[in-house]
């Protein structure tokens, strides 16, 4: 198991797609600046056999100052959820790595 | 609320940095590949400010046949947790949506 950067995927890309290394950067960077720009809209965005991303919003709500017992308001808060794609999901479960304590199914 | 698909993000990121739709569908599409490749691989993935994604590994279990009682092997399961990163949450956190119940923090 390793952590793969940016910087590993683009020279990948690059490789894979035979384009320079610095237009491939320009364009990953974009893709991804775009994504979040999205969802700072409340966009969803789905992304065929990926996967989608999409923003789960928490209501705000009045809680309690402990110590004073004075209402406080707790603002919204918004987060994003990942939702696996097709592609991705059978990629998983095709490459199970090898479990020496695994016993075929019965 | 919009959902925006792939194509629509690759025009946008074609006029933004000025490459060609091609180009841009491309490695856009090789960057996807990738990640699902790495994730395949047990790997995890490191955007700096956009977030991580890694895999989650359900281990394997052995269950019962509700109706023989025998014992039946549950293959190891993997999914994908996808981590929110600073530059994300930053601006899910400043972009709020107005919302017209919401009262200011006190």
């Amino acid at each position: 198991m390793a952590t793969i950067t940016k910087k590993e995927l683009i020279d990948q890309i690059a490789d894979a797609t035979k384009q320079k290394r610095v237009v491939v950067k320009k364009i990953v960077q974009s893709f991804l600046d775009s994504i979040i720009v999205e969802l700072g809209k409340n966009n969803r965005l789905e992304f065929r056999d990926f996967g989608v991303f999409e923003v789960k919003q928490r209501r705000a709500r009045t809680a309690q100052n402990p110590k004073t017992l004075e209402p406080v308001h707790v603002p919204p808060k918004r987060t994003v959820k990942f939702k696996v794609g097709r592609l991705m999901k059978q990629t998983l479960s095709d490459n199970q790595p090898a479990q020496p304590a695994q016993q075929p199914p019965q």
